[in-house]
Parts: C-alpha cells; structure tokens; sequence
C-alpha cells in the first residue's frame, strides 16, 4: 500500500509550490483542493472509481488538474497522443474500452465518430459536486495509467503502468540523480508521454516544482537555464541541439543551479555532447521505454565523453542482462527486470505476457561493456525514433498495403539532421499511382511524423530465404536507387 | 525482489568511497571485494546461506565487514548492544536460537558461557575460503537484521527487520531530506542500534560515504562540521548539546555544506534549538524505533522554532495516526502503518503480532495538531530515555525483586541535564538490606545504563484499585521523599 500521493504530499509540504505556467503558480495544497473538487464533478457526471477514462488535451494545467482528479478517482488513465490521426484514436479508444473521453473543449471536433460518453473541460468544471469515498492509500499493483506503443505487428499495445510502476521509477529517479532543496523540472515534454508523466509523478512524490510549457520554446526555456530558475529537464536529441545552439548564439553558459538536462530517444551525438560541456550543461543519456515507466539506464554527465554512445548503467532497483551473453561485449537482446516493468497490457494484447521469467524483453539488441555500461546497438524491431517519438515500420506498412494499388511495403529509417530519424517508404505497387497520392492516403490514416519523407517505387523488396522482409537491407536499396 | 545492494552498488559506483576510517578509505568496489571473501571464509566455517548469526563488535571498519559479508550470505544479523551484561547477552543468544556468533577478538571473554560455535575476527580473516551461492537479488521480505528492544514485560524483544523495510527506510529519508552530489553521514552512533546500522544501509542504497568514528569524539566531530567535510549526522539531545557547546567555544559557525543534525530520542530543548540556529547548525528531530526500522517522523529544521516539541510529519511513505483520535489535538496511542514497519518477532516473541489491521501500536501518545504534526505527549509504557538508549522500568524491577530482600520494585524516569532522563527506583523490603548492596546487585544484572541512579526504600508503591503500579506517580513519591 502506498499512502495516496496527493492528500500525502498535501499533507507534508501543503505550501510548496506544486506547478507553475506561465504568470501562475499553484501549492501542492491548491492542487489536491483543485483535484479533489474535480473528482466530486466527475463523479456527479457518472464516472465511477476505478473507471476507464481516456484524456485528450494538450499541455496546460488543466490536464493535469484532471489527471489529478483521475488519481483520486483511482481511475486507469488511457492517455491519448494529440499527433494521432482520427482512425488512431479510435482504435486506442475502442481497444481500450473506456468508459469515458475527457477532452478539451477545443479538441472535441478532432474525437473520432465513437460510442463512448465524452465530456468536456468546461462540462466538467461547470457541473455540479457529487460525494465520492477518498481512498486514503493506493494498491502498489493499481493500474494508474495505460500509454499506447507501436508494437512490431503494427498494432499498437495498450501498456498498464501502475502506482507502484511510478513510484519505483521516481524512486530509481532521485537515487541516480539526487534531490536538492530547490529542484524544478522544466516540462516541454508532451504529458501523455512517459517522458512527461513520469514528470508529475515525481513532482506529487519528492515534492517538486515542474514549471509547464504547453510547447518547446527554445528562447523561453534558455532564459530559465540561465538564470537558474530551474534544475531539470528532459530532451531527446533534437531539442537538445537547439537549446545549445541557442546558448552558443547567446555566448552564455548555463546557471550552475542547473543540474540535469536528461536525454532520452538514443544516444546524443557526440558533437552535442562536446558543446554541452562547453557550455556547463551536464547532460544525462538514458535508456528507457513506455513499459519501463521511464528510465532503466542513464549515463551520469561526467561519463559521457568516455563511454560515448553508451547508455550507462542500471538505476538501483533494476536489472539489465544480455539475453544468451556470455561475457562482456556479446551482443544479444536487452532483457530487463525490476519494479518499474509493466505487468502487462491491456485490449487485444491483454494475454500476451510482458515479461519472460521476470524479465522484459526488449526488444533491442544491445551489449554491456566491461565495465557494465550498456550500449544499444539495433533498436527493437527497426524501431525508428523521431524527434522523440517511436514509429514502428509495421504500422506504416499496414497502412501502405492497404491502398488498393499496393502489393508491398517496406519501411525503415533514415538518419535525418533535425529529427535524428525519419520514416522512408518502399512500395510495389499492383497498379499505377503516384508518390503524391500514397503520401496524402497516409497523411489520411498516420499521424503526420509517421509519414514517410520519401516513398520510392519499386520492383521487389529485399526478403529472405524464408520470405521475411529485410528492413535493414531497405537502406541498401536507397544507395542504389 | 531487490538487487543485492552490495553487488548493485559495487556495479554502479564502484570508485566512491564507501567508508572513511581514520586515515583509511575505502571504495564500494573494494567494501564488496572485502565481503565477498569474508563471506567465503564464513562459508569454510559452517556458515551457511540464511543462518542466523549474531554479531558482537565494536563500531570499528571490521564490524561492518563482516555484516557486509553476512549480507552476501543472506544471513539474518542478530545485532548484539555492547553494554549488555553478561545475562542479558545469554538471554538474547538464547532468544534467538542462533547458528554462531561472531566477535571481535578481545570481547571473545565479554561473551556468556553458551553451546553457540562463536568465530572470532581473527579466525575469520585467516580461515581458508570455501565457495558458496551468490545471490543477486533479495526478497524484500527476508529477515537482515534482528534487534532487541526491552519491552513492556521487562522481557527484551528480538524485532525482525526485513531488507525491504531498510530499502523503504532509506527511501523516505531521501524523499524527506534529500540527496546531494557529495553527501556523507558521520556516524558515531553504534552500529548495533538501528540508528547506526540504518546508515549502512543508506550507504549502500543511496551510494554514499560514511565516516565511521568508534566512538563520540566532540572535537573531531566539530573540525569535520567546520570544514564541511561530512553532510549529515545523528545525534541524541546529549551528544547534539556537547556540539553546540564546543562549537560555542570555538565561537565558530558550521560549513553550510553540512545538511542535516537528526535528532533522535525524544524532543530537543528550546534552548538547544535556539543555539543551533545561532550557529548555523540545521537540527531535525525525529521520532522512530526499532520497530520501524528508524526514522518514521521528521520535523525540518525549518519548522523547529515554529513547531517546538513536535516530531514533524510522517515520512512519505507511511501513515501516523492516533487511536481513537476525532479531531486534531485529541491524544491517544500513536499508530504507524508503512512498508517500514517490522513483521514481527523472533524468540519467545515469535506469535506476538506487531500489527493490527497494518497499524503498529507504538504504545507512546500523542497527537497531530492542525496541520499534521505529531506530539509525542507520553513514552510507551514509561519509557525511560537516557543519553538515547531505551530504558523499560519493568525490565529493572524485574532484576531488583530478584533480590532476597526486596518485596516490590517500581522504577521511574527523572529528568537529568546530562542525560536526557535517568532510571530512579523504588523499592519495598522484605528483610532489611542497604542501597548499596542493591545497587551492586542490579550492576551485575544490567547495563550500565539502566542502573537505577537512586534507590529508594518505602513502605509501598502507588497503585490504583485494581492493584497495578502507578509509575507516573512514583515521580510524586520523590517531592514528597
């Protein structure tokens, strides 16, 4: 049992301040008040404890106020990704089987045409109250929230994540980085991702500030790191290189209150890095995934320029092993194990088990060195990561094949300076199309980082002796064409 | 399941320092090195994976070796006080039913005649070495460390605490106090009491540094404090007083690198508080026992002055409340319910259960104010604290009415400027002897410390109706004396 985490952090430091945006600041105290009035709001429109809700909105304060409302509802948060398209969302919402949809009132137009209740924002602020039993603790198995992942079949998989999934990550969290007496996480990082989650999570447990940008503001954000308004952030790649950029152009280096710039979404080139010293920015990679609730592995800063391309070592509680490695440097898929593993999916993946023995399976393929830091060689399954965000080929495969003039697709990624990967398509076709006709079907059916930049038309796709599509052969193809 | 901290922490950081003593250093990588092979040379001895061994040594680098090694051997560490006399070590060997005993060399004569294999230190390190299983994950539920802690029939009890229960400990004082990048605990608290060994374990979670002194040196204390060469550390009001003193002396201020004075063992006085802020010295008191594996209470330095006489909120992790309270301030027997709350215990004590409903009796009352601090109003079971050892007046009646001459003992706490409190007992005759005589008599039957500093002769104790022995009013008996 873990005490309810904010009547508890309301109750130890009701005075801090919990979140800040823009000229407004909140206490931890105002934030379980807010919280607690919107559960009884949501309760007087139906929603049941434990209920299933999914949450569409973007980053603002009141998306936190609801999810806040949700935990104390001890409802399973299905949190919905804004970028997906209209037939993206309602698989997630179908698979899911919620019993409701919170969504800002602006986003309502962009729901797909479904069955389930919605409510709005402004519904659910202007209702009435109704009385519901506060639970004073929470089961460590609780599901708290279920994000979607692409998965290998192209379908995407409903990840359980729960209190004590959360607790354990935010746990591992303060015993690799410490906490200090004025942390403050910077949140540009989109809240129905892990990334920014798992941000609120330690903010309610370590009693933090995060101080919310509904978007990644380069000019905004460097003004903080200056002046030392803030401790933390979390950045893939991308955003890092403008943030350095930024600092370069301004020929400043970061407030020494800065600690932590944590980078995630594979390794930070080491042009980056060597900048980033410059500048006094310590920068922390990490290795992590939705069914990892965040971070399994991080590289502390001072490692960085002698193990580049690692992703360092193992947070305390868990594990990382090489599958059928025997010693150092034998490449194998990274299996990991701990408190922060999902138990488990949901939908049309509930049976499939997330764990062997214990252990999760990756997916990746990777090595520990002999000092113990590991390095992921091959993201699972030709995973591409852009800017951030996963796209697996499967799903745009999917989505190519079933256009009525295609007979097959490959897809795999390609290194690209702005988003560290995009998504290339090769097809061959049944019929004559054009490339401008395949691009708007898929703008039609993926959300707009998943299209392809290019789709090239071919003869044959690279296949193996058993006829299996070579992903990694597709790059080759791209030489020759 | 939780990794092997040893192993975990030696993979991780294995170039901190792990221990300071004296003018020696030594690393985590080199503190499991240390027990491994001592656990090998235990293992050549009979020791096998899970025995229950006891351990009596003094606050030395060799102590800590060999808990470190009987951690590998995931052995259940029955920590034995020093000051116990020769019964009370018979009787907890006894209790505890265990497998050997390990001591340093020159206690080997200290030790009680008994049918327990005892290994001294010496014959440990020059043993030959014999493999054994390693195990690289622990059961949070499995038994690390045994203490005893005298109860309220004057029998001591052996508390059970569990390798999760220290994990859980650990945590909460992070999430409370916070971690920093060069934190390091001074310890001269003894290793055998959970405020010593709690610090282990903090060590090996948190991966930090500990300065181990044998014994309360003020003056060295002071030179680390003032060169900020050490963060934190645990004191009693006794010991917290003779560093405000020293300090007074110097007229010096602390390092502001120095974090945190815990103050344990009952409230600190005004005007100790008053002085430490003068000196810039952050003092924060607690409230914990044994049986809650340290601290479960904090007030921050920062409420002290705000809060006197308060032990602060519940650590994150658990829940404090009061039996039978309705509303703030109501008093009545204080309840604590967290993963830091022991299972049980051993011995004779074995079917006594710990808990009801998840709540520990703690048998000290209290309160909670308005804004959810605890008051600690009255000890368990006149619960006598001196000089931060736990005093139960049954266990020194029951040695006094073992005397031929005595009828009826009751002892009581008295206030004592160096002390904190002193044990003062009461005594009715059955045949005439002098105070002398029984003094010596209780000096070969307890330790030091619980040698009554009185004794007084009357003609009978105070009672109420139903006979039971009023000790609050034995304080009474001694204005009218």
């Amino acid at each position: 049992m873990i005490p309810n985490w904010l009547l508890q952090r309301s109750l130890l430091t009701p005075e801090r301040i919990a979140l800040s945006f823009e000229e407004e600041q909140w206490t931890f105290k105002e934030a379980n008040d807010k919280a607690h009035i919107l559960a009884k709001k949501l309760t007087a429109n139906g929603v049941k404890p434990r209920s299933r809700v999914a949450i569409y909105a973007p980053s603002h304060p009141d998306i936190i106020w609801m999810m806040y409302a949700c935990m104390h509802l001890q409802c399973e948060m299905v949190l919905l990704n804004l970028r997906l398209t209209d037939k993206e969302l309602a698989y997630q919402i179908d698979d899911a089987a919620v019993d409701f949809i919170l969504v800002e009132d602006l986003l309502v137009g962009k729901l797909p045409v479904n069955k389930v209740p919605s409510l709005t924002f402004n519904e659910i602020y202007t209702s009435h109250e109704e009385g519901f039993i506060l639970a004073n603790e929470w089961d460590d198995d609780q599901t708290m929230t279920i994000m979607y992942t692409s998965g290998t079949t192209g379908y995407p998989k409903g990840v359980r994540q729960t209190v004590g999934n959360h607790v354990s990550s935010a746990t591992s969290s303060v015993y690799n980085m410490g906490l200090v007496e004025d942390d403050c996480w910077l949140c540009t990082m989109p809240l129905f991702h892990i990334s920014g989650f798992s941000m609120l999570a330690k903010s309610l447990l370590h009693g933090v500030e995060i101080k919310l940008y509904p978007k990644f503001s380069v000019k905004e954000i460097v003004n903080e790191l200056l002046a030392g308004t803030v401790t933390r952030m979390s950045v893939v790649s991308v955003t890092l290189e403008r943030i350095i950029s930024e600092l370069e152009a301004r020929n400043a280096k970061v407030s020494p209150k800065f600690l932590t710039m944590l980078a995630g979404g594979g390794p930070v080139p080491i042009d980056y890095l060597k900048r980033a010293e410059q500048l006094g920015l310590n920068v922390s990679q990490t290795y992590g995934m939705t069914e990892t609730s965040s971070q399994t592995a991080t590289l502390s800063s001072t490692d960085a320029l002698r193990k580049l391309g690692s992703a360092g070592k193992a947070l305390f509680f868990n594990q990382i092993r090489i599958d059928g490695a025997e010693k150092a440097f034998d490449q194998g898929e990274i299996l990991i194990r701990g408190p922060h593993v999902t138990p488990g999916y949901i939908g049309r993946f509930s049976d499939k088990s997330s764990q062997e023995n214990g252990w999760l399976h990756s997916g990746d393929i990777g090595y520990l060195d002999d000092e113990g830091y590991l390095y992921v060689v091959d993201r699972r399954s030709d995973l591409i990561i852009s800017g951030g965000e996963n796209i697996y080929p499967a799903e745009i495969e999917n989505v190519l094949v079933s256009h009525d003039a295609v007979r097959e697709a490959g897809v795999c990624g390609v290194e690209n300076e702005k988003w560290g990967q995009v998504p290339n398509a090769f097809v061959v076709l049944k019929e004559r199309v054009n490339v401008d006709e395949l691009l708007a079907f898929c703008r039609g059916h993926l959300a707009n980082y998943k299209v392809p930049h290019q789709i090239y038309i071919v003869s044959e796709l690279p296949r193996n002796g058993s006829n299996k599509l070579l992903r990694r052969k597709l790059k080759e193809l791209l030489n020759k064409e």
